[in-house]
């Protein structure tokens, strides 16, 4: 992207779109989510040189069909559409394809999350020839080392391992997500490794997020426009996920 | 740097700085050494909003006096001078206190010489306060993973190792220096790990360099103005260099 040029993406999502558009000297819209995360229709046919879509999306957690951003592909006039997978794994489905088939689109992808090595900080780039080859050209040097280029390769040599992470994770998250909604919150429905509950309202959220934190018990308050009334809860491991029922069920009690 | 902005470096020097200052889209001007490799005059007062300059230099193996360097940093109008002390361990001198004197002096340094952490791809920057923040405000979230961390770390609290390690490949530089002397070749006064000798001519170089390379000996051969006529030699183990000038002395007889 040149400077002045347009980056687009629906908001919220994803903060580091905005933070490296703005080093970049962009020009970037942050085109607000309805209540529901459904993909946005300003972003089809807009004038974007560069469209980001988190699918699953975070912090909401929900997902877009491969047909709707196939449709938001071949609606831009001269953009790219970036197809953020990050969480995509936990997600039953993707749009992988979508980089084989249309010239405008690119996939990225990570093992920080189904992989569990976020510590190694290493990406995956899907895409046209024409258009990797053109990445290649600005890439840093040396932008992995060794040692993360080594876990990454045997990470991707053992599906099995990743499908089994993916599994418990999946497996624990329909269990909270049931029992957050049992507890009389509003579950947005997720693909990731997380979920996204709505509380009363912003007060209560913020109240319950005090109430965790002071026990030990580190989940996301987001103080902004369409999530400060809600959490978003990571899905640990089947312990930690009773411990964090068991404080937030302390604190719907203790409101009553 | 803007793009259209000049960056300026003395050459032959490390290739990347016109590899990236391209991809930047900034013009570059590389401002001839002569044959002594002493720091070019039209350097000092030149208009460019960033000049680099490695000292100890590569693959020339020359270094450049903290004197000439701050009055190199004086004379730029409106220029940041870049001190790249990649190999500045194997210097005997540095010029690091220049980062701290003078508002428009940045010194970079890596583990990956003295500290033998290539792979690790871990570097250091320094700078007056004002100048880090600004960079730090354009760096890449997640440059460096967790392992490379640990390991640049852990090499930095082992100052003890890297002198050794110096101490080591100082000595073994000068036995090599000497002899390929001795063999008749002219040797570059080396602050590096390593030197840099010519021969009679390209073409004498060329063959001592494919000579070495089909006894399996890797050394760096460059097809370019002011280097075509000698041979870069990294130091190596003394078992290495004692194959390494047993082969050159093959072929200096051979050529006889």
């Amino acid at each position: 992207v040149e400077p002045s040029e347009l980056v687009a993406y629906p908001y919220p999502a994803y903060v580091l779109y905005e933070t490296l558009a703005e080093g970049h000297g962009a020009r970037f819209s942050a085109v607000p989510f309805g209540r529901d995360f459904a993909l946005p229709q300003a972003l089809f046919g807009c004038d974007a040189k560069l469209v980001f879509v988190t699918t699953p999306n975070s912090p909401s957690g929900t997902a877009y069909e491969k047909s709707e951003l196939r449709r938001l592909a071949e609606s831009l006039p001269r953009g790219l559409l970036v197809i953020d997978e990050a969480y995509v794994e936990f997600a039953g489905d993707d749009a992988l394809s979508l980089a084989a088939e249309l010239p405008n689109v690119l996939v990225t992808r990570t093992l920080s999350k189904s992989q569990s090595l976020a510590g190694m900080r290493v990406g995956l780039l899907f895409g046209s020839t024409e258009l990797v080859r053109g990445i290649a050209k600005i890439k840093d040097s040396y932008n992995l080392d060794r040692l993360a280029i080594a876990a990454g390769a045997a990470a991707l040599r053992d599906p099995e391992w990743t499908r089994r992470n993916v599994e418990r994770i999946v497996r624990t998250r329909s269990r909270l997500a049931q029992a957050l909604a049992d507890l009389g919150m509003e579950v947005l429905p997720s693909r990731a490794n997380f979920v996204f509950a709505r509380l009363a309202d912003a007060k209560t959220a913020k109240r319950a997020y005090l109430h965790l934190k002071e026990r030990g018990i580190l989940v996301r308050y987001f103080e902004k426009p369409l999530l400060d009334d809600g959490l978003r809860i990571t899905v640990g491991t089947d312990a930690e996920i009773d411990a964090l029922l068991g404080e937030l069920s302390d604190f719907s009690r203790q409101k009553s």
